[in-house]
C-alpha cells in the first residue's frame, strides 16, 4: 500500500520523539503503510533546516498553513505548545488531513471541543499523544483489568511526580506561562496521569482539587535583574470519583526532589492489584488475591516478553525498552488504524473528555469544593 | 529509684503488645524507674487469668474502676475499644495516676477534650501510644526534617493501606461498628498517618476529605443468616494543607489488596525527600538535592546503626527490629519522662489535635468542600 | 509439664539473644515445658551479676564446670567463643545435660565430631544455633523445595556480606584470632550459609574454595603503638557441588561496604526460583515457572500471615518481625523437642557436617584444587 | 566529513542491533563522519532483501568475500555466529578495512591472536562490540572507580542468569553446537561479565571453574523422533584472582528461571560499592563509605541526567533508554575513534584477553584445579 506522507509541526523535545518514531515503525514494525517523512515546520528556517538532516525528513517548510494544504500530505502531526494546537489541528482537518496531536489537546475546553467537532466533520482520522497508555506494562494492566482478573476495582492512586522546578533559582520558561501552557503540572502531567484513569478505570465524574503555586516569581535566564512571574500551578493534587464506583487520588508536581519523572499508578480492584512506575517501565507489579494464601505477593512481571504487547518486534526477553519506544507504538497504531480507515484511540474524543476533567480540576481548586466533570 | 506499677486494661491484641513492652524494657533498656507488671485487668476472670499468666502481670482483675484507685499502682495503660477510653482515662486522672492511651484518643472530639483536661488538671504524665513516631527510621526522618537537611516541605503522601476487609465475605467486627469504634480505616490507621503528619511536617489547617464504604453488609460469624450494616468508612482519602504552606494527601484503606501493613510516607522538601513504609520499617529513603548532580539518588539506609535512634540498645548493625520494638521506645520514652516528671509524647494534646483533623474530614466528607480544622 | 531448667554459659551478644529467647518463649508460644532461667555463667561476678539482673536469671555463677553439673540443670546453653564449646558441651553431655550450642559447633572437626559422640552416648538431645533456618521466610522456602514446587535444584547462590571490617583501622579482636575464633568471615558467616545450602538444597560433597586476608596486621584498642597479626580470612568464597546434581557459590566477607547483614541466597529449580535475604527477613522472592508466561515474575511475599510457619504466635499480617525472633524460634522447637524426647534439628551431626565442609575449604584454599568433603 | 561506508556481515539478531546503531547515531549524535549503510551480506538472497529493506541498507549481497574487498567500504562489521568471525575479519583487516566484531572474538584463542594479529598488521581500527560497558550507568561505575570514590577493590560478583534453556523441552539450537558456538554459556554471557570485570577492576590473573551441562540431549525442532547432544556447558561458575589483588566471583547460565537478562555485578572497593543489573539498566546503585554514618546507604541513582554519559544525547531526566541504546553509543565511540585515527576500545587485544581467560577457565573445569591465565 502507498505510504503515509507526514507532515511534522514542530521540532522541540516532541517533534524529536515523533521522528523517531516515524523513522523505528520502518526498521521494527513493518506498518502496511509506512511513513514518508515528508515535511518538518518551523518558525526559523535554520533551526528547521538542522533539524531536517539530524530527524531525518525529507524538506522542510516554515509556514505551516502552507503545510497543512499541501496536496501530497496526508497526515498532520502537531508538536507545538499548547496555545497553537487548536489553530493548526483545525485547519489540517479543514484541509482533509488526519491529525496526530499532542496533549493536552488544547489550552481551553472550548478549543478542545472545537478540535473535536473539525475532525470530526472533516471525517478524518484523529488521535491525541497519551503515549503512555502503550508502555507494555501499562497494556498488561489494562488487559488485566479488562478480563476481570483483579475484579471491580475501588481505588486508583496516580501520581506523576518530577524535581526540575524545585530549585527557586530555576529560570523561568514557556511552561511556567499561563497563556502558553494554559496550567502548569496540571496540564503538563496530571494529563497524563488522567488519561491512564481513564484507560485503566473508567470516566472520572467528580472532583476536588487543589493547585499550587511554590515559587511565585523566578529568574529570567539572560536578563540578571529581571524576575517574571509563575502564572501556573507547581502542584496540582486532586480527589476523583470514578462512574463505575471506584475512587481515586492524582497528583502532579514538579517539586518532589528526587523523583525525575515517576508516572506511578496503583490500582486496587476485588480480586487484586497492578503498579507501575515509569521510571521502571518495564515492570508491572500485579498482585492476585487468588493466590494461594501462603504464596500472594506482588509480582514484578518484566514485561518483555514475546507473549507482551508489542515486545515481539523489539528484542529478546530482559532485553529492556525505553521512553522512546512508547511513542513507537503509539505512532505504528496510528498508521495501521489509517490504513485500516479507523479512528485510533486515544483520540480527539478523549482529548476532550481529559480537558473536561482539567477545566473541573481548575474549577474545583477555586470554589473549595467538588465539582461535577461536564 | 522505685519500679513504676503498671495496671493495664485491656488483654488484647494492643494488651499483648503493650505487655511485651513494658518486659522488654527492663531486659534491653534499663530505665530508671523499670515497670513492675502489677495487675492486668479485663471483663471476664478466665481470659484474664491466661492473660495474665502467658503475658507476665502479678495479679489479674476484673473491675477496672477498683484497679485505677489502688494505692499501689502508679500508671494506668488503657487498650480498650475507644468507646471506653474517656470513662477509663478520666477515672484514672482523677485517682492521680499517670495515663497511657490507645489511639484515637476517643470516639469523639468531646471525650477527647474533655480527657485532656482530666489530665492536666490532676498533673499526671499522659501519653498516647502513636507508637510509629518511634520506629528509628521515623526519628531519622524527625530528625533530618528538624536539621533543615531537606529543606521547607512542600508535600506530604500519606498512605495507610491494608488488605484485611477487601473480601466481602469477610465477617462483620466491632471495627465496623460505628458506635464502637468511631470510625473505620478513618479512625483505625489514617489517625496513624495524621499523627506523622504532625509529627514530621507540622499542624493541618485545612482539608478536603471523601470516606467510602464499599462493603456495606457483612456476614455475622456463627449466625448464617444474619448480615450487619457496615457503619464506618472503609477507605479515606483526604487533601490537606498545612499551616506551613505544604500540601499533602492522606489516604487509608482497608480494601488495597496486596498491602498488608503499608503505613507509607513521603516527603518532599526543598533541598530533599524522605521515603518510609512501615513493612519495610528498618529502611529510610532519603534524597538529598546537595548531593553532585551525577550521584544524586535515592538513599536506602538501614536504619540499624549504633548512631541511630534506639538501636544501641538492640543489635550490632543490619540485625533488624520488628513491629513490636516501636512499643518498647514509646514505653521506655514513658517511662522516662515519668522518672523525669515531664509530660511525654505525644500525649493527649496530640490525641486531640489528631482527633480533630479526623473530625474535620468527616465534616468535610459530608459537606463536600474544604473544612477548616477547629 | 514441669519446667525446663537452663543453665547458659556466656553472657555476650549470644548470650543477650538467647536470653530474650528463653523469656519470649513463655509469653508467645507457651511451650509444654517452659524454659526457666535457673543460671547463668561467666568468668567475671560483676559482670555476671549485672547480665543476670538485665537479662532476667535467677542466679549468677563464675565456674561453669559447677554449672554443668548441678542436679537442677536440665539444659546447658553454650555461647561462649568456639575455642571453648568442646570441652562445656562435652561436659555438660556427660553430666547428663541436654546441650544447646552456637555455632560454629568447634573449632576443629576433631572438636566437633568428639562434641557429637559425647551427646550421642549420653543419649541426651542436642542442638546447633543455626537460627536463620527459622526465619518464616527460610521456613517457607524449605517448604517450597520439599514439596516439588520450584522442581529439581541447579543452583544455590550463597553470600553473607558484612562491611564491620572494611576500614584497616578497624581495631584487632578475638574473632581475627585463629587461636580463638578458628577461621574469620569462614566459620562465623560462611558457616550460616552453607547451613542453608544444606537445609534447603542438601549435602555438598566437593568444594573449591579461596580465603583471603586484605588488611593483614591491625591497632590494638589501648595500645597506640602496638598492631597484631590478623591470622583468620576476611574473606571466603567457593564452589560447590552437591550430591543431588545441584551447584554453587558460597561467598562470604566482612569487607562488603554497605552491606550489613546480607544474608542473601537465590536457588534456581527447574520449576522456579526463591531469594532471600536476611536484611528484609519478612520477605521471600518465588518466580513459578508454572505461572502462565505473560504473567510470570518474582513473587515478594510478606511472611507475615497467619498461614506462615511461627507467625500466628506473633502479629497480624504486614506486622514484621525482627532478627531476635529467629531465636526464639529455634529456642522454642528445642524446649518442644525435649518435652517429645526427641532431637532437635540441626544437632550436632549436622553442626560436624558444617565444619567438615569449612575443613573442605580450607584444604581448597591451600590445595589450589577441588577437595572432596570427608 | 565523509561518511563512514558500512558493510554489516550475518544480519540475525545482532545484525538488527547493530543496523538500528547506524540509523539511530545519525539522529541522535551528529557524528563528525556518519554511518552509510551500504551494503548488508547474508547467505540467503532472499532473507537478505528482507533484511535489506526493513534495516535500511543501500543494497544486498550474498558473498561476503567480495563484499569485504569492495573498495567503496570502509567498515566491515561481522556479527556471524563465532565460528566465522576469524576468517572474515582477517579478510576485512587484510582488504585495510576498520573491523567491527561480535564477541566473542573467536571460538578460539588462536584464532583471537590471529585476528588481532591481521588487525595490527593492517593499522585499521578494530574494535570487540561488549557493548554493555557503554551502559550509561556502567560508564558512571567505571568513572567514580577511576576517580578513586570507592577505593581500592576489594571484590567483584559477577553474575550474567538467564532462563531460556532451563525447560529440557526447550529444542536444540546453534548456541548449543560446541563447534558453531565454541562454548555455552561461558562464551555466550560469562564473557560479558569478564569483560565488565576488566574494564571495571582490571586483569584477571588466575581461575578456578566449573562448566555444567544440566540436559545433556534436547529434541530437534521439526524432528519429532531426534534429539541432539548439547555439546556446551548449560553453566560456568568461576573464582578469579585480579591482578591488584581483588578477588571475584563469576557466574553465568541459562537455567535461572525468572531472570531474563540479570547481568548483575557488585564490586565493593575500600571506600564504597557498586551495583549494576542490566534488567535496571538505567539505574546504579552506589555505597559511600565516606558519608556520615547515620546517613549511608545505597543510592540507586538515575543514570538518566545530562551530567551522565551519552544521555545529554537522548531525552530529558527519567526518560529511560533501552537495551538497542548500548549499540549506539558503541556505534558512535567506533565512528568517533575512526574520524580521530585512533583506535576505539574495547578493541581486538580485549578479545583476545578475554578468550584467554574463557580458554583458562575451560582448562581450570577440566584439571579440577586454578589455572593461571596465560
Amino acid at each position: 500500500m502507498a505510504p503515509i506522507n507526514v507532515a511534522l509541526i514542530g521540532y522541540a523535545f516532541m517533534g524529536r520523539a515523533h521522528s523517531n518514531a516515524y523513522r523505528q515503525t520502518s526498521a521494527f514494525f513493518s506498518p502496511r503503510r509506512p511513513a514518508r517523512m515528508k515535511v518538518i515546520c518551523g518558525r526559523t528556517a535554520t533551526e528547521v533546516e538542522r533539524a531536517r538532516q539530524t530527524l531525518g525528513w525529507e524538506e522542510g517548510a516554515t509556514d505551516w498553513r502552507e503545510v497543512v494544504r499541501r496536496k501530497d500530505i496526508d497526515l498532520v502531526d502537531v508538536c507545538t505548545p499548547g496555545d497553537s494546537h487548536a489553530e493548526i489541528a483545525i485547519a489540517a482537518a479543514r484541509a482533509g488531513k488526519h491529525v496526530f496531536c499532542e496533549k493536552p489537546l488544547a489550552n481551553s475546553l472550548k478549543d478542545a471541543e472545537r478540535m473535536l467537532a473539525a475532525v470530526e466533520k472533516a471525517g478524518v482520522a484523529h488521535m491525541i499523544c497519551h503515549n503512555y497508555r502503550r508502555a507494555p506494562a501499562v497494556m498488561l494492566a489494562r488487559q488485566l483489568i479488562s478480563e476481570g482478573a483483579i475484579g471491580e476495582i475501588r481505588h486508583y492512586r496516580g501520581t506523576y511526580l518530577q524535581d526540575w522546578m524545585s530549585d527557586p533559582a530555576a529560570p523561568f520558561n514557556w511552561r511556567l506561562d499561563r497563556n502558553k501552557a494554559g496550567s502548569g503540572a496540571l496540564g503538563d502531567i496530571a494529563s497524563h496521569s488522567i488519561d491512564l484513569a481513564r484507560f485503566l478505570v473508567g470516566e472520572i465524574t467528580e472532583v476536588s482539587a487543589d493547585l499550587t503555586t511554590f515559587v511565585k516569581t523566578r529568574p529570567v535566564a539572560g536578563k540578571p535583574r529581571t524576575r517574571a512571574d509563575v502564572t501556573v500551578d507547581d502542584a496540582a493534587m486532586a480527589l476523583v470519583h470514578f462512574a463505575n464506583g471506584a475512587t481515586g487520588t492524582i497528583e502532579a508536581t514538579r517539586m518532589a526532589n528526587g523523583r525525575k519523572n515517576y508516572n506511578r499508578f496503583e490500582i486496587n480492584g476485588r480480586l487484586g492489584s497492578v503498579v507501575f512506575n515509569l521510571e521502571r517501565m518495564n515492570e508491572l507489579e500485579v498482585y492476585f488475591d487468588n493466590d494461594p494464601p501462603h504464596l500472594r505477593g506482588f509480582r514484578t512481571i518484566m514485561v518483555t516478553e514475546q507473549s507482551h504487547p508489542f515486545i515481539g518486534h523489539w528484542w529478546p526477553p530482559g532485553h529492556v525498552i525505553g521512553y522512546e519506544h512508547t511513542f513507537v507504538h503509539t505512532v505504528y497504531d496510528l498508521l495501521e488504524a489509517i490504513a485500516d480507515g479507523k479512528t485510533p484511540s486515544p483520540n480527539f474524543s478523549d482529548g476532550v473528555e481529559n480537558q473536561r476533567i482539567l477545566t473541573a480540576m481548575e474549577r474545583a481548586a477555586k470554589s473549595r469544593r467538588w465539582e461535577v466533570v461536564r
